[in-house]
């Protein structure tokens, strides 16, 4: 089909290239020139402007954060001057405030919108491995479906309020940042008390928490091997504030989130902003005086 | 070979029987009577008291609390009344404070002490699957190889010393109950924003969080089956107490531990004693209004 | 001096009269009508406009949150349209942000902002008994100094640069909620403990704790006389976010903050928007299973 | 009347010499010779053990910590040896637990117990300016007014059941804890934005938080005067341990108290024993990156 991809980062850039293996015709457009060469090479045309790339059945984008979507849609040659009904899928990480909104402003204006943020890093996109949590309208995530069948390995429909995926996206980075807060601060207990932090890294991998999230970060807690950032700290921080927000909009108290945010403020005041958001292991190892 | 056993409750007796299945002569010890009667019919005879188990080349004891383990240890009829020298292999999970004292009573009496508490629930220990952190001198470990072998699916070995392997065992219970606390407010936050608790359960269990902890746990918390209880809120409570007394003593602040304890405390005096401890799910809830 | 008083709410209301019983000519402008009856009756006249209200010496303005100081600055009619080069001096509790924004937007325009956040319920106001926290240009401040004389008992001069004004104002706010917190926590022990809370409260405020704060905040939660609420619990949040935003903007972890936080949420969610923050007092007996 | 003093540290020492200066027969004892020169000088008498010391009508304690009330009362030559049947009083901050069995103990030996703990430092000690929280029984209570008028500047009658006021002491230092730990936190959040810490030091001062308690350890925290140590970092935290004791036993969370019990683990972690208890000042201006 017709696909509109806006945004070639590390990850975009990967899932577009997908898109165009698998046979669509894909016009490519971001902010700052110079990403799209390889895509263009493999196939793709390139979109004059996010209105022009919107000139499609499904327009999909993978950006930083609000203000980067609002750009896009609402800007001057935004998508929504597109005088094409492309249905708009935003791939990343955006607060349920601005996915409501654009909800309600597509749907004025006669569109679709589905909010599907994925899980998995570039690696996963690269491998065509994501997991997609997608909410919308059931004919818009069937006209999606060959879409996300051609990047991901799997996809979780969360219902028909799209703002409603990107609340388990929400919750889902939520608890990759309590499991890697718990497991430092089990880590911690261990190198004071005389045990290694891998052979409590063993232990935990090989039992009851033989799951990736503990896999991927306790290795890096491990070797404390916090850069460079394959998620930086402050991106980190943004999701969690967009996690709070969420909460305190329906009235959610969330203490472990609290705790997580606080660490995410520190690392960043006292490590620099350039470290991975798994960084707060290497707080939670200072207050024990480790460091 | 020759085996003492001591605690003869849910776990102990699964345990034992294994041990006398695997053909090892085991004789049996429970404070309150009537406990052993499978035993015996399995071939196991009746210890007249701690010290007449420990009349063994090994003597395990699975038993509640540290008070407990002190009865058997250093009650009238101790294992250190006993005249063999067997090494004492205690499976609870018991304090830092009392492994170290276990470690250096049994070595000014010339016997070996092993600490290998057991990861795992009664339907596991039925199983023979549980899994085992172990800590003691390498022949006491050797020795106990054998047991271990016919009790569990793996034997981690931990270190020399033998509380060691009690920070491990403390480190995994803290892990559990965080990552039931992170899931918990999770689910809240999701369930107040119109997602279902299971839509995020079958997204999470299939995802980075496809592990034990989280299917057990969630499935619990989807269901708020927090009655009977597995493992009961106090019991809980005891151990996450047992991890603060070990991180104060080391140094090492764990803010999420102190969530974790506040919220225990609340399950337990808000729903009574005989909660699950994951019945901080059901805190979590309350406090979000949602029940 | 001339002066324009923007917002004529409880607060505002009895500041407006102070200045104009202290000789000042006072106009007034509210956004909903028939506020203003008392205070023409006693010499003021009506502004026709936020901008009318600017054609003055200073301009003060008393409103409840950020949006409402945007819309009576920023808006159609603002203050920004005046003719005139009036100081405008924000009297309530708003964000950093803004009062960044607003001494930059004015600066442009050629007039000097000031912020002078008060402490204070409305019966300081009414007796002239407030505190203010004021930054701005020497000059500016100067000028402002007998309408300042007029409304409090006593000005803290905090610097030059507007918004440091805010910052003390909300690290007040946040101690205030702190403090209630604390001896909530500190109560709902006593009270479980057989020590009733009034014991409590008498031993504090006539020892090392006597002062305002916990004694007006500790007879109502010796009393529990949540309702009706002198400052309600969601303006406080708000303001708590306020804190909250500021502490992350400068990197600063704050977790008692993060506690009263979730505790207002809670309250809100549980007990309705109607109840004073101090209600978190309800929150902390809950907890202990008390209610 | 006739008193034993037992524990002559810079508290026990300041408080017996009132006891002598107003009339009393005091006869003293120390576990570390050599501390009693000044008061014999002063007319005191040596006591020969804990036992001889409590050959008196009321024999008082001032000591470190559970385990030295424990030695002094149920040791080889402890007060319960005396043949007398002193009402005995521990004026220090002891546990819910021995206050109990104390109670229990003197009960059943046919004496009165009562806890008395104090508020206030060495200083305060010096000038007779001691505030006392006591419980007890009536008649024990009115027995030892006289020896409390001397010490103190007022005593506040808080029960029959003994423990009672170790609970209101404990409560106390919580709150002293509690309110360091706010303010500590304000002073950063104003520091990174610009304020003076002194600035809010003296808006809140004199303002809503005019209270000794701001007054003296918020100069501390605007000076860093953490060393030397007026009450040591090591015994707050164990103070906060038995509040968390007292609070767990009947079923209170705290969440307060787990930050300032983290923030002391970690102040004694970082910089060593011999910092104020308030040196949790310096761990949250470290957390915010300032030092």
């Amino acid at each position: 089909m017709k696909a509109g991809f806006i945004g070639l980062g590390n990850m975009g850039s990967a899932i577009a290239l997908h898109l165009i293996k698998a046979g669509h015709q894909v016009s490519v457009w971001n902010r700052s020139p110079g990403k799209d060469d390889a895509l263009l090479a493999a196939g793709a045309t390139r979109a004059a402007s996010p209105a022009d790339a919107a000139e499609a059945d499904v327009v999909l984008s993978m950006l930083a954060d609000d203000a980067a979507v609002q750009a896009v849609v609402f800007g001057e040659h935004g998508t929504l001057s597109s005088s094409a009904k492309a249905v708009h899928v935003s791939l990343s990480t955006i607060s349920i405030e601005l996915a409501d909104h654009l909800a309600e402003t597509h749907r004025q204006a006669g569109r679709d919108y589905v909010s599907a943020p994925v899980f998995g890093r570039p690696a996963a996109a690269q491998a065509a491995k994501l997991f997609i949590a997608a909410a919308g309208k059931p004919a818009a995530l069937s006209l999606c479906a060959p879409l996300f069948d051609a990047i991901s390995q799997r996809v979780f429909t969360i219902g028909e309020t799209p703002s409603m995926a990107n609340v388990v996206k929400l919750s889902g980075n939520f608890m990759i940042m309590a499991a890697v807060e718990a497991m430092a601060e089990a880590m911690a207990l261990c190198e004071k008390s005389g045990v290694e932090k891998s052979t409590l890294f063993e232990v935990l991998t090989n039992t009851l928490f033989n799951a990736p999230v503990y896999k991927t970060y306790g290795e890096i807690l491990v070797q404390e091997r916090y850069r460079p950032a394959g998620f930086a700290a402050p991106l980190g921080l943004k999701d969690m504030t967009l996690v709070g927000s969420a909460a305190q909009r329906v009235g959610v108290p969330m203490p472990v989130l609290g705790v997580v945010r606080d660490h995410l403020i520190e690392t960043i005041a006292c490590e620099g902003p350039d470290i991975d958001w798994s960084g707060v292991g290497l707080t939670v190892s200072k207050h024990a005086g480790l460091k």
